[in-house]
């Protein structure tokens, strides 16, 4: 049995961008795991880990930290389960497209919305979050918020590219989903979680494809509830 | 055999960014073709394939227009031949380094260097291609020239997820070439051809993948003498 280190915020919410590109390689993979709860500021949790990040992944005597060498691991480890890259060329676009996600996505998305993430969390990791983008952007959360139809516009421009893709097929990995579709299903995934800011209309080809992964694995990225799903509910 | 055409300048000099990546594509399938030059502005000399812009390839009686499109024809068409895309989440990924080298690579070098094009080409060339670039910019060429250097640092910050593949595998496809190295050889053979500027310190990890795409199948893209080369035999 493999262990997953992942966030989680109050209640249990399991945000994190990283954790879901790993927790959808390891379903992909058809593999088992216990998943530990970590929260955003507790560092002691993972202190066995050598570092300061999850998801962190933990099999037999083997300990292997960031998403993307996690999913290298996997590939490696369990060959003749379904492939997360479809061999060498595959391997190395997908490494492409993990490093325009992280550049070019996560921070045109995540520091906009990151004040909604605020009650999710409890107040020792909104210190931290608030701290943490604040430094980066040097502007209050509150202020990165108002801003957010603008940073969306822009987001939406920028993944112009991924919907030419899907007019090809129906994944980003082709007819099949494969570990660039957990790359960007990820970040979005955040979004749906922490938020009920609504990243693409519903008539975007990358709903219906957002759509297409939250069924994916029995449903695993649906039955994390949606922020409108939880506010709903907590108003009744 | 196949017949291809691709843009030609003066004293037949190819220069064509996207033509390289067709030729490269042809020389990777092992398949043989005839190269027919066409000048820039010779748009009768393409009017058989319904529209104005080259790499055109013909197979037997089928017209094949748009690198893109030539290479998923080549892959479809000789399917025992070496792959170009390695399976279809290789091809959907080549497809997205396709659009981002469009869209970030192409725009970031081309204009900027587009001056040196001037003197490799006829004198209705010269007039085409600067209605056209300066069109786009709303510049004259020769700004445009004047804010290379600018440019080359902004294109080398872009490239840099490209030098972070190169440190996992000797090539964008992994150990072997794929068509995502043409791709983006394509642009910068144009560079080495019609420029003595250079894009890339010899130090740059960039540098060694390029020397190595030069020396593929021959040294076609070697075969084809830089800029700099013509210039110095000019000179003797």
């Amino acid at each position: 049995m493999l262990e997953l280190w992942e966030l989680a915020g109050r209640d249990d919410v399991r945000f994190s961008t990283f954790s879901w590109r790993t927790r959808m390689a390891l379903c992909h993979k058809g593999l088992n795991f216990n998943a530990h709860p970590v929260a955003v500021s507790d560092k002691q949790a993972i202190a066995f880990s050598g570092q300061t990040k999850v998801p962190i992944v933990k099999a037999s005597d083997r300990v292997i930290c960031d998403s993307w060498e996690i999913a290298v691991f996997l590939e490696r480890e369990f060959p003749d389960r379904p492939s997360l890259f479809g061999g060498a060329a595959g391997e190395q676009l997908a490494y492409f497209f993990n490093l325009w996600t992280d550049r070019e996505i996560v921070p045109g998305l995540v520091p906009y919305l990151m004040f909604d993430v605020l009650d999710c969390v409890d107040e020792p990791d909104q210190r931290h979050l608030r701290g943490q983008i604040e430094g980066i952007f040097n502007k209050p959360l509150e202020e990165l918020y108002s801003e957010r139809e603008k940073a969306l516009q822009l987001l939406g421009k920028k993944l112009a590219p991924v919907r030419k893709m899907l007019v090809r097929a129906p994944f980003l990995g082709g007819v099949a989903p494969a570990y660039a579709d957990y790359i960007l299903f990820g970040t979005l995934q955040w979004a749906r979680v922490v938020s009920e800011v609504q990243v693409f209309a519903p008539d975007d080809a990358l709903s219906d494809w957002f759509s297409r992964l939250l069924d994916l694995y029995g449903g695993v990225g649906r039955s994390e509830r949606a922020r409108g799903e939880r506010n709903r509910e907590a108003a009744e």
